[in-house]
């Protein structure tokens, strides 16, 4: 069994740090000590480097059909991608067709999936039909290891659910131990503003945004929350973006309740001013929308109160090309933004290193809560015995530049076009493998592995 | 150097969860792994048990001078009975007295710890008058590496200051990047009840609890809450017991503030119940009094959202006799309860086995949490590289019985006697010594020292 | 013109208390003053009695097609029996059939109603099918003097409309000055409830209370008032029963909202302990169901702190028999509870004579607030100069008792049968006419009169 | 008995609104009605106008000593001025003296009313030292017609009380029935950043206002509501100016709590940028401080919601050579804002005229509530029979303009010098007396008369 030792790096995890080495064997991490022996098949100093765990991104799109196109990465190109940004494993959504069952949409998923993907992943199952039928699923889904089922409360007449088949498959959902997840804005309210924009001619992206006014979220991120406090199913809000959805959660504390919270990396950085008449907003068309300043505040205090859990992305490209189906509709533009490899730079350098969140808070956020809340814990996570040797190695004081030139992701833009960052990932280890090396892509597609998920423990 | 080898136990902290070994040269951890070499001075086969970090108690008045008597633990009874209850460190309460300086204080309670305590310690600094002089203490106190200043805000006459000293001592810990806690109990309420049920000859315990209604505590946690983000302090409230209280720090939260919580463990698992008009409910007089279980429940919730950080105890135990000062005015019952012991056994049996929190959020609450807040970490509350070897091995099956007959506090009664508890702490190390092996204390007085501390990381 | 005096009684309106005299001619006050001239055609003496304005009931259904059956009052008997208990006036709903126009339904009503009423009355207009044609129509309704729009989230497949129609049908009414109103329960959540409980041969009326726990209530209230917000359309929510439902309005206050409320008269008197396993429940089978104490409480409070306007019945009774109908299925039994006549008595018993509630608050709940919230002032719900006759007079000390054998409604029980109230009607005037002369009615079918509402004045 | 008779007004009260005409005898309303006998001594005809209750001012500070003076207005020259803009009865603030009896101040406030007011006014009581011999001096007001008992949580060392002596005088005034109204500002807070800035050279009426925000505002409402309810007193917060003071009610109403809240004419129509570098911020310096926009928006939404159910003006006249005082330092600026004159007018015309509030509303918080509230009705603040005659015309239609050139109080600047104002008090009546006509005074120093007061009737 190959066996590789990092050494002298920083070791940072939620609850340590610590100036040390650490030894994996073949995909395990076997020892973390101070001057263990050099006797190991690969060695690599991390002297001055953070050592950190690798990023568990639980929200991406690979390979997704919408909105009559495909989201432009690949399991293959969106976990490379993810690598190099010091992503090891993601979190993808398997959507049930309406009329069909979850099993056929899960052989459609491994089947683009399978082989193809070169870092870590798993699934969640999107539930866009509850029915008898699915509901025997559930239990079977939970036997693949996947725990996680998640709602859609908008986009009538594909993929959301109402509230009857909600409370339904929370029961359901509760009797596996398992989680519901949601994407939680109130669709019927959303398509009445898209129409009444379009019966104006208010076509460009700006519309897009005000079609999605902050109350949709806030309204269906209170209806989750209240039906899940009814059922007492374990309950996670995925790309929450604005004070009214949070209010909802922190005022859910009041009875006694706990919800989960994912927020995104572009609801911290972004907001609603790229928004406007010309085309150059489609770029960060994506739903829920950017917001305002004020809601950049609240998520980051949000993570710091630690009701906000988790940073994921909601990757979800589309080329240039793809988004011009909806030059002149802006409910045409497919929706979804690409993140998945610069999340993990970008909370690093406007949050570490502008002093926003601590190092501890950090790797909680990128990748401990994720692992603990999506049942992948200890195995994935965290720097410990016996974990898979998911590590990421960081220059904490190396600049470097945002490019779509230079990234990995298979499109052609980027919100972050030339933002200049501070902290560089530039080693990425996946089960004990150096996977990127001084920026360079070591493994290849078909390294990535599927995981098998277990219950929540938080 | 010494060094000592714990072999194959289960190693939990907030973040990991694994089977494996942990090495201690001389006070600290060096190496944690599979299969280490057993080359060790002193080798303990936790096979089967938990391994965890040691308990740091953030609450404790050791030997205190308090209505006319001393809290019946020294420093060195009480740090040993902590250590047989697997704490291994506890932060003690220096207190100003009015009208003298801060370093008075310090000197006092320096006599009575140095070289007495069995287990480390840290110290807090009551600031009971906050005025120009002291003013220019609180930088020198920093520098000693005591980082938390506290405030009463009840106990009028005494400790308690008003809002105005408050305000100008919230702004220079601020400045200094320290904390303010609280004691957070409107003192001019209390006091006013207080007399009202000793002129109606209302003389029993259960009016020491009808003193102290709810509101007491909500209205000063909201006002110490309101000021500390007036301020931008960082902020935390000791000995937090209600519903109401919880609440202002909930809706806190609204505004993007962050208030750390403390609970103790008697606010979780006793009640109000036991105040009555008979004398025995003097073993529970404390401030606050017990509450409902409708609080208990908002505690247990408030621990698991996150909003509860750390299980402190407030021990402050006097014997029976002393307790008898007050046998015709509840007013004149020393205020304290004896739980320095048993808050770690206590929490894991009620807490972790049956089910009401995981092991990693018992970590963190009774050991990783404190050290984080008060800047303690990453030398203490966790099992890493470098840290000091503070660590508890529990064997988490073994029923055991608590009883006053058998405890080593330095008080003869318990508001446990009797409770059968699930998963007994056996084996403690400190700073890499065996302090207590199989129940039996293995180091003397004066082997605990004293913590100096840095700023909250959280 | 006839006159009609009424010497000597107290006067009491929401902003008047005085013992004085009214004069009427025809249907209308002239003078109120005292001493007036004894010249009228007709003079009552009120020495000792209360005068206060005639009840008005915003929440009736009569002769209702409602599952399968017609609730069992008409307009005849429905208003007879609510002059009997001092309600002069009424507004019934207009229920749309799906698919079919506004106008149809309200031809069908006038139908049923013209002719019949012996009480005065007006219509809202019950929108359960919102699209271009009936938008259409909303204008058109305000012309009738109808303007106020009821919609129900719940009842699946009859009445229920989704969040898509209820924003267009706000926006739209908006446009008017007109108001919404709302069944708010979640109906799709409810119908699973009922659905489940079926499926397990949970039969009785206690299910049907089980299967609309508080949280379908809060739910829908907090939906229906954030999007009213957003619309920013005058809105009211009908029969509010709980804490959770009325806090959402409370929180709403937060943002600036101001959002009616009405309750019933049984949700301020009578508690879900009324709904146990056998069939007795069925004569309280209403929705929503009935509550807890501490929804009263929570009810009675906000009455007092201005923020439930409004306290109605819903009457819609039903006779034992068509109870039946649900004997083996608490789902089939006809929802409804016949309260048209008692909620005057009721309320000024339990509100007034029991100290809960200020003479002037009782007038402004049952008559002043529904007057001006559903545009009917100053012509309804005062006591002043050209405004319609309508007066109750009152022996405020009169002891009687409610039983179905006496009562005036068409319905064979009574929920408060037995029941000892403090303060009787005795007289009843409406637009000028004695209706009810010492408990004699003293008007004919067809007496009363379509009332055409305006915009709200609050 | 003289008498007269006002003919064809449109008359509006709080629940009524008609075309008609009024009859007085002697000081008393006699008759309401159409075509009244025109037999009257005095005959105005009202055509065309709006004929209302006299207004109510419940917060004003006459001739009152202060910060080393006295404010500007007697009680014959601000009841006068008070008079000339249609308030008939004021409530002065008698303040007991710390170290002295209630009896004693009470003596010296008649000393300086008696024989001197113009219009009507009462007292309430300040109780600046709550003690055993004042605790019994409280039944005593009461018998003298003092019905309300002020506390001021600020001005340490001349007005405020403790949390202790609040608890008490609460508890003593619920005895009693009567009313705890507060100034609810946290003084400790306030008393330290004035030192503060003084102690910075920061001398400016800036600072006046950045030495209160708002936290010290919502602090001491939250508190003051707090003990409040757990004595269950009835309690009023006068002058609130702030969103942060307003959600402290709002969140009471959730635990079934009233609270009673009075804004001034200031706080909706003023902005602090107002305050500034030089001296003119002088003219508004009072307590609590103008505040923002948002708190504007709060304020006019808490009236329409019910929330705030009187404006009054905290009328504190001092001149501007009185003003110097604090040329250069602002904590000696006399605090308080001339305001008798202009509050019915300003709110008539920003609020009826631009469509914020209703005619009704109007009434209510200029009148009726407060008579309401302060037990005075229904003798005043309403048009009916057996009340006094306290009445108002008002063209709504007239502009005029205001300035200091040609108001009637005693102070040589205002606010609002030059703002055009919609609708203009032309005659005002009190207790039957032409007090002025068509802007001119018909009344002499001591017609006003001492109103006794009873318990809140609301």
């Amino acid at each position: 069994m190959a066996s590789l030792l990092i050494k002298n790096g920083r070791v940072v995890t939620a609850d340590s740090d610590s100036v040390c080495d650490v030894l994996i064997e073949g995909e395990t991490i076997v020892a973390i000590g101070r001057n263990l022996p050099d006797t190991a098949d690969q060695v690599i100093d991390a002297g001055g480097k953070l050592v950190l765990p690798g990023g568990i991104d639980p929200h991406v799109h690979l390979d997704m059909p919408f909105m009559g196109t495909f989201s432009s990465d690949t399991h293959e190109t969106g976990t490379r991608a993810a690598l190099h940004g010091g992503t090891t494993t993601v979190i993808d959504f398997v959507l049930q067709k309406q009329g069909h069952s979850l099993r056929e949409a899960l052989t459609e998923w491994q089947g683009r999936a399978t082989g193809n993907a070169v870092g870590d992943y798993s699934f969640h199952m999107a539930v866009t039909d509850f029915n008898e039928q699915t509901k025997a699923e559930i239990a079977e889904m939970v036997g693949e290891g996947i725990t996680s089922f998640k709602v859609f409360l908008a986009y009538k007449g594909a993929l959301m659910i109402d509230d009857a088949q909600l409370v339904g498959l929370m029961q359901e959902v509760k009797k596996h131990g398992a989680l519901v997840t949601v994407h939680a804005t109130n669709g019927d309210m959303i398509d009445t503003l898209i129409a009444q924009h379009r019966a104006q001619g208010k076509m460009s992206p700006l519309y897009h945004y005000l079609s999605q006014p902050e109350v949709t979220e806030a309204e269906a991120s209170g209806r989750f929350t209240d039906i899940a406090n009814y059922t007492g199913v374990n309950a996670y809000i995925v790309h929450l973006t604005c004070e009214g959805a949070l209010n909802q959660v922190r005022e859910a504390t009041r009875r006694n309740q706990r919800v989960f919270v994912e927020t995104c990396i572009q609801y911290l950085l972004l907001d609603a001013s790229l928004y406007g008449e010309d085309f150059e907003g489609a770029k960060v068309v994506m739903s829920p929308p950017l917001r305002q300043k004020k809601d950049q505040e609240t998520l980051w205090a949000g993570i710091n109160q630690g009701l906000v859990q988790v940073v994921g992305t909601d990757h979800c490209p589309f080329l240039w090309e793809q988004k011009q189906m909806g030059q002149h509709d802006f409910s045409k533009i497919p929706n979804g933004h690409p993140a998945i490899e610069h999340r993990m730079e970008l909370l690093f350098s406007e949050g570490v290193s502008k002093g926003r969140i601590s190092l501890q808070r950090y790797v909680a956020v990128t990748a401990t809560n994720a692992a603990k809340i999506f049942g992948m814990f200890p195995r994935k996570g965290t720097i410990s015995i016996g974990a898979d040797a998911d590590l990421i190695i960081i220059d904490p004081e190396r600049q470097h530049t945002i490019s779509a030139a230079t990234h990995h992701m298979n499109v052609d833009y980027s919100a972050y076009e030339g933002w200049e960052l501070t902290g560089k990932i530039e080693t990425v280890v996946l089960r004990g493998q150096v996977a990127i090396l001084d920026g360079q892509p070591q493994v290849e597609k078909g390294y990535g592995q599927f995981i098998k998920r277990g219950p929540t423990i938080f």
